[in-house]
């Protein structure tokens, strides 16, 4: 197959629904969008489904849908993905959990669930348990991830994910930390479970006695005394782009969790301190490194990540996603003005909805285009969910994109002969 | 996820074909029917699948599908649902079976299939066999239904639904009983297959003799001496909406299928003796009890049913079913009268597809439109299969309208996080 290179642009939660502060408009519908007018108009348009009509993704499993992956057959819960992010490698078999620095009074009931929290000192904490050894021979990692958040692995033999974590949940300042139990008959999740409360309680002798924490005790701010853990998973093996499709891939994202996911599909991932996940995002740094990654370093295919669109969607603030939208679509023109499109596809797309009335992922379409080259064109010309429901893509899966994305670009296998 | 109400309408055999009758349109197409014209005007539309293109179903079947059901892993053969419409409670590893009183000789030919379509003395007959012992141990329950049907159920260890039926088939008159036989290899298979006989030869004694039958053989009337069975099937555990998706759920319905189904499901089933599943259905008295599920008791899903179109398709007559399509258009003109379009989704659907000109259930798509609140707005304006072919619903299943039902109204679960 001819090769070519191919860019997917990612807008987190861009898909939405009428909105009254826009005149019954969708933020994609309302915004100055000239850019992806002229791709739609170029290309092929549809509402796509992460997985399913009326099924709601999270953005982790969304992304593993986006790259072409069955979700269902993969995903094993959040902590392996944030330990991904924390650059942790883990082994299979190894459980990981997410988890967060917490402050706990002497019987394990919950303070505060994020230490007031803290943002400095969390890597010297990390690394005063990382290594810990526990009874049974089972070693821990631990690694910060950013502010509170700290990601912990689990590493040695016959250990499960089916077991309840520590974390007492969301609204539980002044409940106790839950002590783990198994979840099914195995030896394993029973093992796991009290590996998991040995490293709970011996964390928390260790942390107490911690100079971050006098220092913090000092200055009158809760102490980091405890991990509470959540989204127990076991690492699997997940074969990479490479092995399914042959194709070199990268991932530009300033958020941790796209770029996790990004690592364990094989993709490299680059950051930078500008990148950061929110409103204030460096979009023409984005744009500028994708354009370094096609043109220079010759990747087969780039994905490039933008949260905003999502934040505002679970806020609630359709004027400031249809403001963002205008200023991706921006960045979108830097980088049409500096690629071949007759050598290089461009896709756009969603990991899912985030209306901005209902304020959490749903499970309607996400609009998507795919342009470039010599790819078909459909009746659409301008870029909108309205405008995408007579577009030819429309109802199709992430899959489905992914996949159109890999041929475009000559990655696909021929089935028969 | 944000909580709101939904309505499901099923118009039963909807779907339709181009009528010469009605100048090449269909029943939908050429009814009078301003208030699916305003919500298709507001929704989303298209024409879809009970299952997948081309596969035709019944009503039980297509109503598991608008459950969200996969009726492929559910349905084990008509015989739990009747027997579920008939109020007996089936436990888990009993065999249920569709049965008619009929007619037949004292060897064992038929004479006619329905006893003369008796109405009257079924209940006493019936109740002469049920709780029937049989030799091996196994109990039989018997309980009649509408006009010359019944359910029976046998009750016990090791039956199986793997067995042929007694019943010899619709132009079965003169043919003789089918001797029971296993379909597999298994010991169960061959119990159930003696249990079924011998019921069926201990019944033909005890009801050759019972006072109804010998007075209708001084009026003259086919004597009900037996019960033909068809249908068999293995009562399965099969999950309720509520522990599916945390729903409170109820169904409105005149259609004892229906209903079963609904139950099934673990829905409230409503009916009336004025719901009569044909014609004459007291369509006001449907949608005023739907008004009251929801705004009075605030049920979160309700399901209302009419049969007629179905029959009107099956009998091919197009005009009946164009008018029967307006006067349903009527009770849900009432419905919108009384509902705040913002806070409760309204869909339209159909079990399946029942074109007049075919006579029978077909694997055509059947008009869908998804209207309220803040749901997505497509390009179609009126109701018919001709313009929902340009809805942004198109060629989903009816698996995907449930399930975007449910994302509608909050009761969807996040994969991943």
């Amino acid at each position: 197959m001819r090769k070519r290179q191919g860019i997917l642009i990612v807008l987190d939660g861009l898909g939405d629904r009428p909105n009254p502060e826009l005149g019954g408009k969708t933020p994609l519908e309302s915004a100055e969008t000239p850019n992806m007018d002229y791709l739609a108009s170029r290309g092929m348009c549809g509402n796509t489904y992460p997985i399913a009509p009326g099924i709601r993704v999270g953005t982790d499993v969304g992304h593993l849908q986006l790259f072409g992956y069955d979700s269902a057959e993969i995903y094993s819960g959040r902590g392996p993905l944030e330990a991904y992010s924390a650059g942790m490698k883990m082994m299979p078999g190894d459980v990981a959990f997410r988890g967060n620095f917490a402050t706990i009074d002497d019987d394990y009931t919950v303070i505060d669930r994020r230490a007031g929290r803290i943002r400095k000192g969390t890597s010297e904490l990390a690394e005063s348990l990382n290594g810990m050894i526990l009874e049974d021979g089972t070693k821990v990692l631990v690694k910060e991830l950013t502010e509170h958040r700290v990601a912990v692995v689990l590493h040695g033999e016959g250990l499960s994910d089916k077991v309840t974590c520590t974390d007492p949940g969301t609204a539980a300042e002044g409940s106790r930390l839950v002590v783990p139990s198994a979840l099914d008959e195995s030896r394993s999740a029973e093992r796991t479970a009290d590996n998991l409360w040995e490293f709970t309680q011996r964390s928390y002798n260790i942390l107490s006695d911690h100079p971050v924490n006098k220092e913090r005790n000092e200055e009158g701010l809760y102490s980091a005394n405890a991990i509470i853990t959540r989204g127990a998973g076991l690492e699997r093996l997940m074969p990479t782009l490479k092995d399914l499709y042959g194709i070199r891939a990268a991932c530009v994202a300033g958020d941790a969790t796209v770029g996790g996911i990004a690592e364990l599909a094989g993709m490299d991932y680059f950051t930078d301190e500008s990148f950061t996940g929110s409103f204030d995002t460096n979009l023409t740094g984005k744009a500028l490194l994708t354009l370094r990654l096609i043109n220079e370093q010759n990747y087969d295919w780039v994905v490039m990540h933008v949260k905003a669109t999502d934040l505002a969607g679970h806020d609630n603030i359709p004027v400031a996603k249809k403001e963002m939208i205008g200023k991706i679509d921006t960045a979108i023109g830097l980088i049409l003005r500096k690629i071949d499109l007759n050598s290089c596809y461009i896709t756009i797309t969603a990991d899912h909805s985030t209306p901005c009335e209902a304020r959490d992922h749903t499970g309607d379409g996400v609009p998507t285009i795919i342009a470039g080259g010599d790819a078909r064109r459909d009746i659409v010309t301008s870029a909108g969910e309205s405008q995408f429901m007579s577009g030819c893509l429309n109802n199709l899966t992430a899959n489905d994109i992914f996949m159109l994305q890999m041929d475009l670009i000559g990655f696909t296998e021929k089935v028969g002969s």
